[in-house]
């Protein structure tokens, strides 16, 4: 059965298969682009108080933004992630299950 | 159907919940979490060659902190598409409708 | 003796103050905008070879996005550092000296 | 004359140089270089209310933490325009002045 995540790896490799782009796509290239769209993300609310980020999708605009930057983030993650052969859903489980010996939950 | 992300997003509601990390999480404090996490992952790369960069899973050392990475990575994207109501992947897919309009493909 | 990098706070401050976005000065939002202005630096590089990277300010454009960006960059950390009181210059000089210890020069 | 940033770019320069690490020092190196010590930074402030976040000072916990980040935000920073011939402080005086042609003072 092939995942959600493995199906856009899929789309996404022969996005750049096709433009002849896999020659960028060095784990340290994508790392850095990656790092480039969180902080695109993190643009949207750089002056906004806790309570105007906590209503940022309230505004089309930004709600747009949001969505458009969420996306790059997770194309670029997805993208690195399948060319170092990592999986996602499991490392991040590995690492809850780690998170939960480290840090008890509040009595 | 509840796919593998939305598994994923419960579980990290739940943890937080368990904890009473909520007040926390504040797209605008998950936005910051998230870029520190994806530095944590660029910093592995920071001085390799292109080509080192290319070969880093074949230590244990740096494939067990790129997977540390890329598990905190995809937590705080989770968590933070979550609590925005944004669907990772249908929002991935729209992008990537969108850049095969802007990139036309080499012919 | 007023140095130059406090001249330049300076101004900043008389900046800020003119325009009443003080009140957005938090250490948190400048840490913030820092770390927004500084992946606008690593974008110019993130395609780019080492060679290429070497020679960036060998075209105009490539040249007027990097200065562009090192301005910004420069502008946020004086900005904060001086709303946090801290002497920039002071505090590298001692990092260096912690790190000549810490880093022994090659034989 | 020499101003205090040049002194400090040319103790960078002679410490790179005792260890052999100037063939690490390209510009797209210390670019990413810079965004991690920028987000060790931010990591500081990233749960912290903007309240508490003006106080960061008042731990010496944090001071220090805080001084040490700064201290490795500008050897990078002073690093890399070095490297690229840039001079920070006029660059940063040209974009201010940009900037109050760009955002006209409140009346």
């Amino acid at each position: 059965m092939t995942t959600e995540i493995e199906t856009l790896a899929e789309r996404l490799k022969h996005f750049a298969d096709a433009r002849d782009w896999e020659k960028f796509h060095t784990p340290k290239n994508l790392a850095i682009a990656l790092s480039v769209e969180v902080s695109e993300l993190a643009e949207i609310f750089q002056w906004l108080t806790p309570e105007e980020s906590a209503g940022v999708m309230e505004s089309v605009k930004n709600a747009d933004a949001v969505k458009d930057e969420l996306a790059d983030v997770m194309i670029y993650l997805t993208r690195i992630a399948s060319i170092l052969g990592v999986d996602l859903i499991k490392e991040a489980n590995a690492k809850i299950d780690r998170n939960e010996v480290r840090f008890p939950p509040t009595p």
